[in-house]
């Protein structure tokens, strides 16, 4: 083998590169710089395709307004479109967490799109003279204005199928809700007996939180699609072609199909990382609501015999080996855990963002990362909890229906039948005695065992009622 | 004085109340249960205000239901009526810190209410025959609707405040975004020297900064608007009236002028606080927004010889007792503190959300305590840093000039005029001799200093220009 | 009235103090900045000690160097000695969030004794001519070294009280874990039914949880001892005698009886604050594992019909207006909200450490005021619960039992006598049948009746056993 | 080929297992369970030792107590001593966010040192008749001692060559403390001239920063060493044999050299995470002052021409495609993103450890992931902080010491000898006239250039001085 390695150059002198990457000088030195994480960009093919519809566009802007030749336009943007579909992702061998704002990623990408597109046009990699990384691929473009344009586009096409996986999960807590509809239970507030409802209340209100949650992401989406191409080094738009701005968006728009608008204040939106501070916020929303209802799923189907035991969830694994027939709540278990997880991102996030300085924020790497962790972490929770777990609860009706009758709050549904003192008597007597309510109303027959019937009737005890109040 | 106190009961037995207090038997046993952080309900008088906006509602609501006396409606209405100019708050003598998800606070208000409208009934304090503190004040309501609507109207009020504070300081940047808008300084990404741009585009950014965060917090007050009353213990409206949820929200409506509006889920409504969590995003964002600002004017303010010393704060107290003349940015200073708070109280609310168990979320008062820390702070470092500081900041026009001139990165804004290879030729020499390019480029001719200072005027150099490329 | 106001000046002007006021220009003037928490100084009497402590000591010090007359001295001490009495504590009106690094909070103090010490020498307030508060009182010293040790002094007392708050409740439990040791429950993994242990082991568990904690605080606040005196500035001790640091320490030791050790590396030591953000941690720990066991009191006392029911927790106020005899776990539920809050805290402390910058970290203000937050609410709320909740504390010593017996758990200590392979077996009938597992094994007659209870013996099951294993 | 797949079943029913796989059915549950970080446990090649070391030592306890065979014993030795030589680590390939409290983890490790054992004793993968995961390579333990006790021993292993990596960094800000100690600096507190310093100080107070928090790592790693094998399911060691506990926890002394010691109370100890808090707690110190330190580097770095410009760091990659010869600060920055990412952490840590519910913390393997995240970064951070940044640090030494001659902040110096009202008359000149105070002192007369030189030699400007005061 003649040559393993090809040299090539940069401000800071010569570097040998594997003859066989796509990937180029500066990748090679923020691969040896940058020990951090071990976990690569190819960990996150979102962000490279949206790197390419990046490099894709302002070639495409670029020729339209006579700035780059017809030729290179096309082989950049042909080397674009097999990232897009998959291709040379391996290439992207910068670990995520990185010093420079984002600048090895760029340029891992303009070295990539670069060779790639040499081979197209015939050439060899590294013949830089025939097509550039920087004067043509990354032509008037800075990692100020690539990078967070990228992220952002990534971020969208992220939350997007975050929310999907959400619906799903939305619509198997209301399926529950349907299928639980006539369920009586006990109600509990700060975990002690409070008053009936149903289990299909329980599952339905659930959906509805998921639901709202789903909106909230989609409301803190719209917000990334401001992006700042055109910004250049620190928002001025310093040596930029005035129609750039607004070229390079249209292009964007057209590749991605994405609704992108350019920011009104360029300054600002190259240092501002406000938009990530608020889906950071709404991601954590979401991560702290599920993990509240998985606390409740857990809690509900403790047990089976020294716990609420209301609902059963779907044994997935054997729990013990040393309890036979124990089994455990898991898929709950790992996504309280996915929520903690995306709470603690979120402080990373908060911190990031409050570091960066002047004219631009250096953190957005650590900020990108934290965002892809924690919605990739969270699409794949809330599709297990849905699959794993919520669609295969059975209830277990009995039990909610005898706990009802067993309770001592029943009496609070008497209230408007047999009055408050009556109530209250009962109560008394049922928490000495230990008796039931339902028995002991019967007993002393202020209620017949139809009127009382009816008025435990779950869907008498479970909204508001027209009530004779004598 | 023959009675300094006088006897109230509950469930629980006897205790003894001031014979003064217009709070009674339950406010007592709140009082003794939590000393915990010192703080009194008083000290939040629009959660104050807000409880009895609530109970001014139910009582009217409850009166045109036909459930409750005219007479005690009014007399609750009265009472009701001077809290709301200001009376009797310091009778909310309860620990913020509270257990209970807020029941000492209904309590409380229950209470004070009642013993007043007694008063006005011509009754005295404790005759609860005539009027009672739960039977009447709290008719048709539970801590679980009353609590959190309250806390909602109360947020609502607060953060309009809060945004006020924060309009007047967008105004003050930006006044100084026009002042500065011809002084043309360096702009710096990653603390290095990048390409200039003026001081006005920097203080307009910030500007526009705020005004964004002015927008997410307009979106988050809006989301508070969403009120569960009528829900009773746990959204199910057990023993209410299937007219009072539609009434009692009309009349809030009325009195507060908000647009609030009933939870179309009250069972989801009641357990949910993942409106206090994006409010609390949304505010951390704030925060970290206000403290990347004021890192940069601390850091552009640093100096006065040795440091950066673009601009000038104005001095507001002396700085050092050993060091003569020493002035410290303590109004930056103390914002930063301030947002520094503000992440750690967002991080409380979002753990006492995922605490929420089933049916209610008992953690409410540690989240409307950490909101109200958080708004009322924001509110009064935003108000502090307009008017102590940003109104009064000074631009050294002749050092942020001499900076541009000395900086290498002027070549940057040469490179259309004179070509990449020479401005790396000039950059490369200014290092070496530390020259300025400036005079370099004047010494090789590569430019006139007509052409230079043309390239060079701030409105030539800090935004996109066409450029003959020859 | 002829004087209500005297003219103070400093380097930024005149300004007008009120006549009766100990402090004086320095304070009035940050009074007049930050308006930002609204808790004065005189919030935290410790720190006001804290500072007349060091102040004393630098008299003293300053005295015995021959750099400070012995009248004046001695003045200075008297007026110390009436702060550390309690004296004058009124007069610390600054804010307790402000920005300058906590010169503000130097200043009130040195000015307040100033003003006292010119009374004691027959002089009066503001006659700055014959003892002045910067030369004199504050000779040798600079916030940058009298603000931290102050600080310092001030943790050590509060935490040491915290750390006795907490041995009262690890005896609360303790004495639990002793009344308890023969109640015989089930254990629980995962909320899920484990095998048996007594309510006394967990207890006791938690007992030894607290006590660990406490070895923890006790570590931490050893390393608070160390402090910077004879900084000076920035930590070289620019213009201060050689000797003062070792004097003024030793000064210090002497009048606070705490082992004050000066620091190794003042220059680190001054821009450090390491130590807050190791204290923060351990006070995290805490919060974190209080709240963990309110969680699992909260649990373990649910009910009383539709949960865990196995303890009575102490009923401290009616729980509900409209569900009669409802009482709430509201002791345990303060102390989860102070947990939160702490949390919290520990990030504002962390974000405050992390933006020192060179020479000083000026964000100890808010440091403080969050260690002060924590430390004081984990104290309250560690009395509050030992004494309002723990030591009140019954068990259902046979619902417990009866958990036990009806328990499929119960199989695991089987294991060893009839087989896995028949334990299984009666775990599945159990199951299928809702069978007690002891009833199943008589009816099968694998075990006698005395085996059986033998086996079931509580001291036979919660620990290790020699077993023949045929 | 005849045979892809074996036949493996559990208490569920069968599953389909690769042939080749020495995983078996428990793990292949768990894969399709878990996809949710897409991290293998493979990727913490300490955690599989930790569990062979587990696996061994209770294999050889076991062995030793005469309950398990000598063969079995032997086999299963060799598995494990194979794993600890780094075979066959891509078996585990279970997520490492997993519900189950580490169940998963547990099992995989059982299969495959089973499966491993079994080829040893020359039978084939899946016989289980001759040696099983459960019966045979988990006897006598439970997944609630195997898996805190494996995480403990991988903790610890990796936070020993965090302590090394991060004394390798304190070593290289050590040398450079020595090499700058006679570079005179300007000091700087709240970002504004103070006085003066050597560069040497300002490195060395880095390197004892450092060298601190390998005291409070040492400390923390300490309190790991405490385990509690033969806790069995919840702590009574119910089933275990009495001398189990104390042979294991020797046998695992032996095979780690680690001195660990079995805990106190099992109880305690198999439900309290309280060691991960205050591990992650200091983790979470660390990180703060890494960043403090480069938050340093970075602002005296910054420049070349338009910040302060004291130091250089090494050039490690072209900063800027627009700007030429612009190099940045990339190693401090991406050390900066490492640390608030383990902050982060440090919360998600704290939220797990909370939600621990009686007789276990099901939420560890979140814990464990955490930790090793953070552990790992700050490794390779402080190694990459120490050689590619640190040790090529550079001094701008005119520089520094222009700065300090034309520093305002000299004139402290000189109150000693010329007074302080000569001093400010100097320094209120300076700020006027834009003149050096070196310069005005000549002038004026005050001082000779000799002694005026004298004055300003560094190690009399930096450290305490006896000083005759007139």
């Amino acid at each position: 083998m003649s040559q393993e390695y090809r040299i090539e150059h940069d401000s800071l002198g010569e570097v040998r590169v594997p003859a066989d990457a796509y990937y180029g000088v500066q990748t090679k030195r923020a691969m040896d710089n940058f020990h951090i994480s071990g976990i690569p960009l190819s960990h996150y093919p979102r962000l490279i395709s949206a790197l390419a519809y990046v490099k894709l566009a302002a070639a495409e802007a670029n020729a339209s307004l006579g700035l780059l030749d017809e030729d290179k336009s096309r082989a950049i943007a042909r080397a674009c479109g097999e990232l897009l579909s998959g291709h040379l992702h391996d290439q992207f061998v910068v670990d995520v967490m990185q010093g420079g704002a984002g600048t090895s990623a760029n340029m891992n990408a303009n070295e990539v799109i670069c060779n790639r597109a040499l081979e197209i046009m015939g050439r060899e990699k590294g013949q830089y003279e025939f097509l550039h990384p920087l004067n043509d691929v990354n032509m008037c473009q800075s990692t100020n204005d690539v990078y967070p344009s990228a992220l952002n586009i990534a971020l969208i096409l992220d939350i997007r199928e975050l929310m999907e996986a959400m619906d799903h999960l939305r619509k198997a807590f209301k399926a529950k809700g349907v299928e639980f509809s006539d369920v009586l239970k006990m109600g509990r507030t700060q975990l002690q007996d409070a008053v009936p409802m149903t289990l299909g209340q329980e599952f339905s209100a659930w959906s509805v939180m998921i639901g709202e949650d789903i909106q909230r992401l989609d409301e803190a989406q719209a917000l990334v699609h401001e992006i700042n191409m055109g910004a250049t080094a620190i928002g001025t738009g310093l040596n930029a072609h005035p129609d750039y701005t607004r070229t390079v968006t249209e292009k964007l728009v057209e590749a991605t199909t994405l609704q992108l608008i350019s920011s009104p204040d360029l300054v600002e939106a190259t240092q501002d990382t406000g938009v990530y501070v608020q889906l950071s916020g709404v991601l954590k929303r979401v991560a702290v609501k599920l993990s509240k209802i998985c606390n409740d799923l857990r809690l509900l189907s403790s047990g089976p015999r020294c716990g609420l035991n209301e609902i059963n969830l779907p044994p997935m694994q054997p729990g013990s080996s040393i309890m036979p027939g124990k089994v455990n709540p898991v898929i709950p278990e790992v996504v309280n855990q996915v929520a903690f997880a995306v709470v603690g991102f979120d402080v990373t996030v908060s911190m990031a963002s409050e570091a960066g300085q002047l004219e631009l924020n250096v953190m957005e790497p650590v900020i990108g990362y934290s965002l892809f962790q924690s919605i990739n972490m969270l699409r794949r929770a809330s599709l297990t909890l849905a699959d794993s777990c919520v669609s295969g609860i059975t209830a277990n009706r009995e039990r909610c229906r005898e706990m009802v009758e067993n309770s001592i709050g029943l009496v609070t549904a008497l209230n408007p039948f047999i009055g408050y003192e009556r109530s209250a008597e009962i109560a008394k007597e049922a928490m000495k005695t230990g008796g039931s309510v339902y028995e002991i109303v019967l007993e002393k027959g202020y209620l017949s065992r139809e009127e009382l019937d009816d008025i435990l009737k779950p869907e008498n005890m479970v909204k508001p009622r027209y009530i004779h109040r004598g």
